[in-house]
């Protein structure tokens, strides 16, 4: 029989999984997601996501690539996909691809956003998704910091070590610190009128850690130990002993994917 | 040494507890809350909430009163209970109130919000603050029969037999239908750009399970299971098995109480 690619879009809150990578033990979003398709199918298949989201990292828009045997209209495979999978993993939608589609190695640009509850207080609806940072934060020093990281750098002062890696370069292509836009209805409480502040990164790639590193560092100048300037020198020095802090995973969201 | 009463409001994701209310088994934010203040007053005290919320439902502004010897200042109180507090039970603030204040007794009207998640998928990060209905709803329907329930009746329709009551009348003082107003702006994928539906009911006071008796009727009405009159002839006819099974507990929010 015939196979056919399927384009998977996938929400989950991170909490409760061990990242998106199958690994020996806990589950992971692959597993699930493999484990739920395996029915349609009848013996294993591997999915693949674009990004590999650490544990506790959250996506709302994770894209990932299946190829299948399945005839079942997408619809169909949507609805039972979501039927079987725990409520904090949501198939978002699942369309036909064409045949040769990788979720990962069409990826053009990946978006992430860092959540920074910068309050007193962190919901009791927010600490899911939010790192608590109740200090004073000069968002426009945070800002500023940014900028130096735009464009093609050698990322390796923000980088793990956990990963090998060919090149440790990487392209910033926008990078943004700010309010979150929009406010939500019932639900926020104790920061009820203050939104947690967002850095949004979008990039072709990432290394491991890169997007909490960047946090935890631009955080530092948000606090006021370090001075904007010290973000180009840190990324201009490559050594990871420099960099602040990799952020908590409960503040990241994998946002979009994008591919040509 | 002499008493003072705080109000405290409290926060809460009410999905991995019993209820407001102490019970002989499972965790309650009233315990919860008792527990973080005996080591301030050296020995147990009571905590009386505005609205004994059921097991799973959620607060934003639940009204607390306690009785104390603490000498401490309301910002240390507030930082240090909600040190020792699980991070889904958040007290919001802390403040020092007449000696005779009782949030429960004192309290004028409460209000309390259902939220519906009226789209095929649920997103992974509301589905415990929702309740699920994939089912077109005509909302105007549900707005009109809700106009039914304002004013002062007998609620014995909309209750569930469990508590003791000396009467069954209360007075509805404003109840509305619509779309959740405000929109977040990380988080919601699955859902984006569709609002829950939102049940918002003021009233001077609430039987048991009354509110989600209201939300399980209307979404029936909504659903086209019941014409919006149906509503008034439930009401009047003031038998609980006449109107809609009540809804489920994960949409439920305690929002506001007022005093005078």
């Amino acid at each position: 029989m015939s196979q056919r690619t399927l384009r998977l879009t996938v929400e989950y809150d991170g909490t409760n999984y061990v990242g998106w990578q199958r690994q020996a033990d806990g589950v992971s979003i692959q597993g699930l997601l493999e484990e739920a398709l395996e029915p349609f199918e009848g013996e294993p298949l591997t999915v693949h996501g674009a990004g590999r989201t650490d544990a506790g990292v959250h996506a709302l828009a994770q894209v990932a690539s299946v190829r299948t045997r399945t005839l079942h209209d997408v619809r169909t495979l949507r609805r039972a996909l979501n039927a079987v999978l725990p409520t904090d993993v949501r198939v978002v939608s699942v369309d036909d691809a064409r045949p040769e589609f990788h979720a990962r190695f069409d990826a053009v640009s990946k978006t992430y956003a860092y959540r920074i509850a910068n309050a007193p207080v962190v919901s009791a609806f927010e600490h899911r998704f939010v790192w608590h940072v109740p200090g004073a934060l000069n968002v426009e020093a945070m800002d500023q910091g940014a900028q130096a990281l735009l464009g093609r750098h050698d990322f390796a002062a923000f980088q793990s070590s956990g990963r090998d890696v060919h090149t440790t370069e990487r392209t910033i292509l926008s990078i943004t610190v700010g309010p979150e836009r929009g406010q939500s209805g019932v639900r926020p409480g104790s920061d009820q009128g203050q939104p947690p502040l967002v850095i949004r990164v979008t990039g072709d790639g990432f290394l491991r850690h890169m997007v909490r590193s960047i946090a935890g560092t631009l955080v530092d100048v948000g606090l006021g130990r370090w001075q904007p300037s010290e973000v180009g020198r840190i990324l201009a020095g490559r050594d990871r002993s420099r960099a602040g802090r990799a952020a908590p995973a409960s503040g990241l969201f994998l946002v979009r994917v994008d591919y040509v």
